[in-house]
């Protein structure tokens, strides 16, 4: 089998326009092309969504390797203000252009495109697994959550997984990500008592507890940071009433508060907090706040070790950047992957997914299939 | 000339549906009513306000005892709720339903009978003048300001002033106002800058500020009240932001506060204040806050003496009760008139002003027909 073309693997990808939860095609061209290659694929589709499982080698024999990654992509944003065709794949002064290219069709086309050649020029004695999601960009219900619960139920192993999201903040090979913070959001709903601006001692106005509430979120300081992590955050994200009279004190107001934290805290440790900071407005307001948490993703860590070791001495070797470890950003896929495995993630710049005019050198999709097939030989080796 | 039904005259009243701005036959009926009986009129219409203007007696001779009301009413809420026709004027068991039942078309009707009457019976060696508006519920800015202009041009002019609003809390008698306090909203806009919630150090959340700012003028204490005032409140009526995204910091929010404020302040002492909270919380949060400020009326007294003692004897000689002389309640066009002359309020019981199903028990009605009444002799005695 002749090596596999990422850029142009990139490019075949970009073309089909699997915006979420839209397949688009694109599961199904890698399906082809990773079963030419002699991979196992088994389509696992769940509630509306596509993914692919595929592994070359034995179930259960040796060492196995994991890279994770999702095909689908967010909507164009305002299509009127892409300069090139979102889908068209184009190149242009050695940029390719396209939703996707960053975010991350490129990453899946540098590791589909490393794992073929590997697999085909020096065949581990072990094996290779890619989950490749349709649902990253979504909900995020069936999609790695998805394969990872396939792979339980039919005894599929990653030992180790690296997931292909880019990383880079600015230059190609800076950053691999060892964890991620957490993310949670919480909703309240400040419930008074309606009444005549002229009068607020016959009222219960919601909004002067609402206002010291997140006052004291807001300026609490959750920590300073730990040893790979960022200090913990949160933001107050709205505020709303709706009122539009002057004369009228609103029976409620709702706001919204988003936190993102790092490995001193949990989901439920935060929740408890919240509901302190409630409980203590509540008593001094004499109002009512209800309160709904959802938290997306808790904090986690794969400590600074072997698998963060191979990762970037592969990207050293290939850029002659040695990269930072980190744990900024927002969430991804890895917070499912931890679960079932060590995981890092290492890809390239990601200025700028979500964009309009999304946007991928050439090079880093080749420089980025060269560090995932470096990765694969020392994994291996 | 018979005696006028003050009761009688309430329902043809009300039955002129004149929701404001719309004049709705009521002052024109007013003033056929008002010319038959001697009285010179003078439609002052502005700005698509109907305004009537009545003097019985010379221009400058004598003493002028003036009374101020409106016939506009403000719309009639949730229509499907009432259970009486809010235009019938319909009487069950002793009580009349309608829009302006209490606010204020028994109080014109009083007045205007209680005038009718006097003058007929034992003209007065003075003058007798009545302002009645159409715009007293909306923006009341072409409404007994326009009135007062007219007056002002031609020469008109009364030496004390009764407004007929309702007064009464739940009792009738028993509450006379003397003054008002005054009234002013102010509008706030708070830019940051925008950002992703995984990163506020990157942003500069305006809701941080907007918190902070709101919580710090709803928790300020005014003053503790003052001779003839309440102590004045602040309301924080509103706080808007409509953002739906959990993961983005907004760049903007914005609020409103009322305050209702005694002589112990001004508008202007009011905005100095708010500025410098402004200016306090733009210092801290690095934000840019702009504030826009409506004063609707200055607090006002008129010093409890010879007006006020005229209408409380009146009150206690026709009700047994001796009123109280407060300065409660929102505005009123009394802060209009007290630039022209002492003014002073006194009506019946308010409690279902503005409401679903707004009534006014009839005898009420005659009653304060009779009140008016004595004040006018009393007052030419």
């Amino acid at each position: 089998m002749a090596p596999i073309d990422p850029v142009r693997l990139t490019a075949d990808l970009i073309r089909c326009p699997s915006v979420t939860p839209v397949e688009g095609g694109a599961l199904q061209m890698l399906q082809e092309l990773l079963s030419q290659a002699g991979f196992t694929c088994t389509r696992v589709d769940r509630g509306g969504i596509s993914n692919l499982f595929a592994r070359w080698g034995d179930k259960g024999h040796g060492r196995s390797f994991g890279f994770n990654g999702h095909t689908d992509v967010v909507p164009l944003g305002d299509e009127a203000a892409w300069t090139m065709p979102p889908f068209g794949a184009e190149i242009k002064d050695g940029v390719m252009y396209g939703r996707g290219a960053t975010d991350m069709k490129s990453g899946v086309a540098a590791f589909a495109a490393a794992a073929i050649d590997f697999v085909t020029d020096t065949p581990p004695d072990g094996a290779v697994i890619l989950t490749i999601t349709g649902d990253e960009e979504g909900d995020a219900i069936d999609g790695t959550t998805a394969l990872l619960d396939h792979m339980a139920e039919t005894g599929e192993k990653m030992d180790v997984c690296l997931v292909g999201e880019p990383t880079c903040p600015t230059t190609m090979g800076e950053m691999i990500k060892v964890g991620r913070r957490g993310s949670m959001s919480a909703w309240f709903t400040v419930t008074g008592k309606q009444g005549h601006s002229a009068y607020p001692h016959r009222a219960n106005n919601p909004l002067n507890a609402m206002a010291r509430l997140m006052d004291r979120l807001a300026s609490h300081q959750l920590d300073q940071g730990t040893d790979h992590f960022d200090a913990s955050t949160l933001a107050v994200v709205t505020i709303d009433t709706g009122n539009p009279a002057t004369n009228v004190i609103p029976a409620q107001s709702r706001a919204t508060v988003n936190i993102r934290f790092n490995d001193s805290h949990s989901g439920a440790s935060l929740s408890s907090w919240l509901q302190s900071e409630v409980d203590r407005v509540t008593a001094e307001f004499g109002v009512s706040i209800e309160m709904k948490i959802k938290i997306s993703g808790e904090s986690f860590l794969t400590p600074p070790g072997a698998l963060s070791d191979l990762v970037a001495g592969a990207v050293e070797a290939e850029t002659g950047i040695k990269p930072e470890l980190s744990t900024t950003g927002g969430t991804s896929d890895a917070r499912f992957v931890k679960h079932h495995c060590p995981v890092v993630e290492f890809g390239l710049v990601g200025k700028t997914m979500h964009q309009v005019d999304e946007c991928v050198p050439v090079e880093q999709i080749t420089q980025l299939k060269s560090i995932y097939a470096r990765i694969l030989k020392d994994y291996f080796a």
